[in-house]
Formats: C-alpha cells, sequence, structure tokens
C-alpha cells in the first residue's frame, strides 16, 4: 500500500513569492530561491540581462539580474513582455533604485511564450474601456491586479468584523418566488425550453410557470434582507455576503446587474444600534487595508485619486456626523437660498428624495465627513421600515460619504404585526405572500435592524476608481455577459 | 450643528449574550446584565420561577431565577416557549446542574408573544421534513442553529485559510453566456416577458435571445472555474466561494439545485501540489471548527453521529492517503473477488467511474481514511484536466472521505493549447467559444491547477447532518423556492 502513496515533493530552493521576497529583511541575502511569474520588462545590457517579473501577489514586480555568461542565457533571449518564466536564483541587495533586494539569476527558463504580435497588452496605455474588453487578461495590469488585491482584503475585513463581532454568516438563497422588497426589476430564472411550441401555456397566453423547475415564478433576488430577518429572528446576528441582481437597463458608472451585497441584520437592535454598527464596519473595513494595502493604495492615490489617503485617513480617526433628515433639509433650503442657479434640484422640501449633488453637499461641504441622514420620510422608504412615533417618518438611515454619494441604506424593521401589516396594505402588498415575513412579528417578535452596503460601491470609495465595472471581475450589465 | 448629532447611547446595564455569560470566568459573578433573547422553557415553583432564555449565540440556554416578589412578576406569568424577552439581573453561581452561571433577575419584560395554538415549533419533536416547511422558523431549534454555528464557522475558516496562504478572494459572475465545463443543466436568466404573443422569436421558431437583457442567451454557472482560471494566470493564487447552480431534475439527500462552491485556483502548480492544498485546506476548517463550535459538535455527536469526533479527530491529525486510480481499480477487484454479491456495481475495470459504494469502501476500508485518488482515465473527466504522459490518463483527483463520499474534486489544468484544442475537438467542443480560456495558453501560459469543493457537503461531512437540504438555509430543489 505504501508504493501508492506519494511521498511529499522536496523542492530545493523554495519557491518564494515577489510579495514575501520584498517585504523581507536582510536575513533573506544570499538566500538560494526560486521565482515564478511573469515578465513584465527586459532590458539587455552589455553584460547582463535586467528582467522585471511579477507574480500577482503585489504591485511592485522583482529585478532579475541575468549574466550572459549563464548556461541558459539563450533563454533570456526569448523573453518578451507577458511571457511566463522561472528563475532560480540568489537574492542580493539591489543597488538600483526603488527596491531593496533583487535577484542575481542562476537560470532562467522560459515557461510560456507570449507573441508580441498578438498579445492585447502589449501598449503601455491601455484605455480602461479597452481592457473591458479584454477582462480576460486585464487583471495583468497593474490597476485591475491592485483593484483585485483590495477587493479581496476588503472582503476579508468583512468577515472579520462581523465574525469578530459575533455576527453568523448566512447565505441567503439567490432563487427565489419571492420579490423581496417589491421593489426593482428582477431576471427569471427558468428551464423551459426556447421553442415556442414547446412551451406550456395558459388559458390567458401566459407561460405556465407551474410546469417550470419550481413550480412557480421564479427570479433572482434583489435583497437577502427578508431571509436574513428570519435568522437574526433566532440566531441573533447575521449578516450576507454575496451576489444580488437589479435588471434595470442602466448603463450608469454606479450600477451592475449583478453586484455583491454586505447585509448584517441585528435582533434586539434599534437604528441608534444599526448606525453605531455601520460606523464600526466602514472604519474597520478601511483601516484593514491602509494596514495592508498601503503599496496598492498609494498606486491610487497617485494615479487616481490625489485625495484617496487624505480621505480613507480621516473615515478611520474621526466620529461620523448624524444628522436627521428635516435637519438636513433645512440646511440645504438656506445653502440654496444663497445661489438657487448653483443647483439641479433646487427645490427641496420635507419629502425630497435626496438627490447626489444634495447628498454630496451634506458629506462634503457641511459635514465634511462620513454622514449618517437618518428618520426618512415614510413616502420615500420601504414597507418594512419601522415608522416613528411623529407618524410623519421612519427609523431608516442612509450613509453618505464624500466622493461617492450614498454607501450604506438600513432601518430599524417593522416588527409590530399590526402596523406591519397595516403598512403592506398601504402599498398593496398582499401580506399573504408575505406569511413567513409575517411569522416573525406573530411569534416572539423582537426589534431588529439591519443594513446593506454594495461592496462593489465600496471598491470604488477605498480605491477612487470611478467606473463600477471595474471594481468588479467581470462586469454584468445590459448586454454583456460575456466571459 | 451639534444639536442633530445623536451620542453614543449609555445603556446601564449592558446587555450580554448568553455564550459570554456562559463563558466567563467567576469574575463576572455579581454583575448586573440585561439579558435578551427568546424563552424555551419556564417552570413557575412555589417561590419562584425558572425561565431558560436562549439568543442563538450558543446552543446552550441561560437559566434565570425570578422571585415572585419582583414588580414585574406578572409578566412572568405570561411567558410562553418562544416568546421573546428582556431580563436584568445579577449574575450568580448556578446551584443547578449543567450549569455554571444564573442570572438573578431583577426585572423581566415580555417584549414579543408567541400564541401557543398557532406556533409551529410547540412539539418537542419535530421532524426535519416538517421543519423544512417552516424553514423561516427552524433556525430556533437546536438542530438547524447548531448547523448555521457551524457552517458559520467553516466558512470563515475558508477565508483565514486561504487569506492565510496569500490567495486572493475571486468572486466570479454567476450569470454567463458560457456554459462553463461543457456539461450539467443549467437555468436560463431572462427579462424576456412571460406572455406568449409578445415573446420575440426566430426563424425558427425559438425564442429570440438576442432581444434579451444580455443581448444572448444567459445561464447561472454551474462553475465559476474557467473565469477562476483567468485571474489564477495574472495574479497567482486565487480562491472563489459563492454559489453555482445544477437545473438537475434530482431529489436526492445529496444534491441542490443551488449549492456553494469553493474552487482555489493556483499558478505554477502541479496535481501534487493541488493534493497539498487540498488536505491542508480540510484539516484547517476541521481544526477550526474542533477548536470553536465544541458544543454543537458535542450535540451532533449525541443525537446524530457517534463517531463524529473521532472521525474529525483523524482528519485532522493524519496524514491522507493517496492513491493511483489504477491501483484503487485493483483494490476493489481484489476485494470484489471474495464476495462479488455484496456489491451492487461488482464489474470495476480501468475505465469506470466510481460508484459511491467504491468510494466508501476505499476510504472506509482499505485506508481507512480521508483518500485522495489520482490519475483517472481521461475518458471520465472533463476536456481542461491535464493529459499525462501515458496518453491514458488525466491529472485529475478526487477526495474521498469516510461516511460522504466525494468531498473534493480537482486536477491540473491543461496548459499546452495544442494538446487543449485537440482535446476540445475530441469532444465536439468549438475552441471559437473558448477563445478567452484559450488566450491564457496562447499569452504567458504556465502550470496551474484547482479544486472544487462543494460547502453544504462539507457541512454535512462536519455535523454527520445527512440530508443536504439541512445544512443550508433555505434548500432549493425541484418545486421548491419559497422564502
Amino acid at each position: 500500500m505504501m508504493s501508492s502513496i506519494i511521498p511529499s515533493k522536496s523542492t530545493l530552493p523554495v519557491r518564494r513569492k515577489v510579495k514575501h521576497i520584498l517585504a523581507s529583511d536582510e536575513s533573506i541575502v544570499g538566500d538560494k530561491v526560486v521565482v515564478k511569474g511573469w515578465v513584465r520588462t527586459v532590458r539587455e545590457q552589455k553584460s547582463f540581462a535586467f528582467i522585471e517579473v511579477t507574480d500577482g501577489s503585489c504591485l511592485k514586480g522583482l529585478q532579475i539580474v541575468a549574466p550572459v555568461d549563464i548556461e541558459s542565457y539563450s533563454e533570456v533571449k526569448k523573453l518578451v513582455t507577458g511571457c511566463s518564466v522561472a528563475i532560480e536564483g540568489k537574492v542580493a541587495e539591489s543597488l538600483g533604485q526603488g527596491q531593496k533586494f533583487e535577484i542575481q539569476a542562476d537560470k532562467v527558463e522560459l515557461i510560456g511564450e507570449c507573441p508580441g504580435d498578438t498579445y492585447p497588452l502589449q501598449k503601455k496605455k491601455t484605455s480602461m474601456e479597452f481592457l473591458r474588453e479584454k477582462a480576460h487578461l486585464r487583471p495583468r495590469t497593474n490597476t485591475i491586479a491592485a483593484v483585485a488585491r483590495v477587493r479581496s482584503a476588503l472582503a476579508y475585513a468583512t468577515h472579520s468584523f462581523f465574525q469578530g463581532e459575533g455576527f453568523l454568516y448566512l447565505q441567503t438563497p439567490l432563487i427565489t418566488a419571492s420579490d423581496c422588497e417589491g421593489a426593482g426589476e428582477m431576471f427569471r430564472v427558468t428551464t423551459l425550453p426556447s421553442e415556442i411550441k414547446k412551451l406550456p401555456v395558459t388559458a390567458e397566453g401566459q407561460i405556465d410557470y407551474s410546469k417550470d423547475f419550481f413550480g412557480a415564478p421564479a427570479f433572482l433576488t434583489v435583497s437577502g434582507q427578508l431571509s436574513a430577518e428570519t435568522h437574526a429572528c433566532a440566531l441573533g446576528d447575521v449578516y450576507t455576503f454575496g451576489p444580488t441582481f437589479r435588471a434595470e437597463n442602466s448603463q450608469t458608472t454606479r450600477h451592475l446587474a449583478e453586484f455583491n451585497m454586505i447585509e448584517p441584520e441585528m435582533a434586539f437592535a434599534d437604528l441608534q444600534d444599526d448606525m453605531d454598527n455601520a460606523e464600526r464596519f466602514v472604519k474597520h473595513v478601511i483601516k484593514h487595508i491602509l494596514e495592508h494595502c498601503r503599496e496598492d493604495l498609494d498606486f491610487f492615490q497617485k494615479f487616481y485619486d490625489k485625495t484617496l489617503l487624505e480621505r480613507l485617513g480621516k473615515v478611520v480617526s474621526e466620529p461620523f456626523a448624524r444628522v436627521e433628515y428635516k435637519d438636513a433639509i433645512s440646511m440645504l433650503q438656506q445653502e440654496i437660498k444663497k445661489n438657487p442657479s448653483k443647483w439641479q434640484y433646487s427645490n427641496v422640501e420635507f419629502g425630497t428624495d435626496l438627490q447626489t449633488e444634495h447628498e454630496r453637499w451634506l458629506s462634503e461641504k457641511q459635514f465634511n465627513s462620513a454622514t449618517f441622514v437618518f428618520n426618512y420620510p415614510k413616502k420615500i422608504k420601504a414597507f418594512y421600515m419601522r415608522d416613528n412615533e411623529d407618524g410623519q417618518t421612519v427609523a431608516a438611515m442612509d450613509l453618505l460619504v464624500p466622493g461617492v454619494g450614498e454607501l450604506i441604506g438600513g432601518s430599524q424593521r417593522e416588527e409590530r404585526l399590526d402596523v406591519l401589516v397595516k403598512k403592506m396594505e398601504e402599498l398593496n402588498l398582499k401580506p399573504e405572500d408575505y406569511w413567513w415575513y409575517l411569522d416573525l412579528r406573530r411569534f416572539g417578535s423582537v426589534p431588529h435592524s439591519g443594513y446593506g452596503l454594495g461592496f462593489e460601491r465600496l471598491v470604488c470609495y477605498a480605491t477612487g476608481i470611478e467606473n463600477i465595472r471595474d471594481a468588479i471581475a467581470f462586469p454584468r450589465y445590459p448586454g454583456r455577459a460575456e466571459f
């Protein structure tokens, strides 16, 4: 039997990632290592060649010095941008600028070629639009690779924050027979045939979805919130983090048909607890990337957003402002009065749905800080938000951040059965469609609150990247589901 | 401006979760606390009542002792199973069995009632089938709550493992215009109308999906692997963890229409690296729950699987067996020869797709250990797996575990452009449909490997829960997409 068990491979010297070599202390000098990655540039000199190699582990490439007298120098001759290589050599202190260490190569091996005449990433500068057409190759660029690293760090920080606060991670279903918010255009999910003649039809000339896979019309969810409430009302504090969908025919830089949402839901929590948690969350994840992704953030600061580090630093160190909606309206009215023509939407009153220009003025000018606006008019918010005593407003909050506008939307949920049913009826929602959601209010109902945060917006906010299509690996929008 | 900023709430005494109280040391005795949760049981005695309260933070409930002479004892009179409460009181050492601490209540508040005549979770024992019909309430049961906690811990351990090994988390798209594996029945995603007359039709009588949201037929993905390869071939090591879909009309205890997959993908890694990583991964996540979920695992051991802790302990402490497929076939042939009638599938030869009975015999009897079977016949594996030199097999591996069978499937990917194109053509796949996948082999191709693990199977394996529908919050299967 032993013969069929393969012993662990012993590869000497060990492969090291570029990130680890560059982050090492001096003790690494002299170590024999193998580096594997892709060639960024090759410059041949008289007695050696400089090869810059990246393996995706960090922004910076590693400088390889390959003397012409090594046996494999013929391989060096074949290297071009984009090809893959394995380099064996010794770590040395670098005399060149901008790097602490370099590799003095003993052996260079070309692994995969990269024909320069067809490789789409040849040119130094390529537009973000062009790169979206090459979404399978664009993580090889500095910008998209840096986005991927920061995004991954933000995702991990999301989990570590909630787990640290005692929340349970919950994966809510994506396919659903219920339209969660009674709002938003949804994608239908079906296995019915695409041949018209074979489609089952009702007497009314509609496709008969009772014959479909789930025995009922089924859609892709627009939010995990209502499902998450079922678990908060049993397990206390839970959070979701996963895909949600909107079938909106929108071609903006702020919308995707498929995006990721973080949706915490907390039992025995009111709106203030909700804002407290959201503030701690945002501070935690931004602090995490400031500590772990500094090189990438410096890159974004340099090339995408000169105010990035200052902005992120402020978020971590300063308390967020909190203002009631009605007071925010007064502030806006006073400001608009000074010069109404400066505003696209100068008519602001109680009941106005705040526009991005209003949100940005509040967070950028009035408070110069991340800002919660709370207690919104009932009329402009969803049915599940808790009515306040004033009869006019609900316990809802939005978090507005400089440069982006709305980052988070949340609320205390209406936990009183009679009030909730009345609110649903006012909006022509059928309580029987929400029987299980109402059960949460029938059996051991508790005050509870939660919020939703669009993860790709957070990525944009944290990097200064402007278009949300560049904040996700393979963006989906009208006309685009390739790769 | 200050007036609109609400100061942080100061609530004294502080709310404490049951888990924290029960896990405290003696110093907590005498502390004034608030506990909020749901009533499990109430037993009135002569001079006081015992109330057991749970808040979902751990399996055990907290014992509350409410003397009849407290002012709010009238509230205690109203308490029944399932209602929600807030209890104010002092932590005391418990004289009762099975708990270290209890609360001597000063104040009891009924928050949400729970009418006993309609509450579905009244009965002590309810079947798992019944609970699936009440999936919105079942996290209030011991079993489903324990599953939710172990599941959350496994998810977090997944992230901490890969992040610790320097992998980047990648969210691959769920809506896709490409059938990733050229296999598996897929769900269609559409926004076309459901009225037959309004459907756009091609000359061939098919629904015209060029008029659909994405301008092409679009589906829910069956795997993120091919997308993940694009990022591994740029960033090195990546992993996905998210939903995948199979539109199979399957009503087994092992299949779901919507489930979650973990799919790591590693550049510069061969099949042995792949198995090494998979082994470290499984050991890491099981070790994590043994350390963090012991109370829940004890519960599963007691009520669901008497061998659970022994099984999990072995996974962590012993190396996994590794056997070539051809040797596994020989072993099976020898064993079957002894008593062919014991086997449902007694005809086993090179080329046989192993059945669950074979997989379980290998891992449970032959090796008595988690077991990798590798180098499978080319014919029974997917096109993207790397051809071995023998011309017969591919560098594929499955991880078989006692009690469950296949837990992981992985492979080294075919990185040679010419070989891959030939393999696709043999299977009548059109290389032009995979232009972007082939680009990875055209430009700086590297050896790379990865695997896929069905997360709900891992949850079953780690808890002893038998039906995969109980390992996920809201299971989706034919006929079922409610909640």
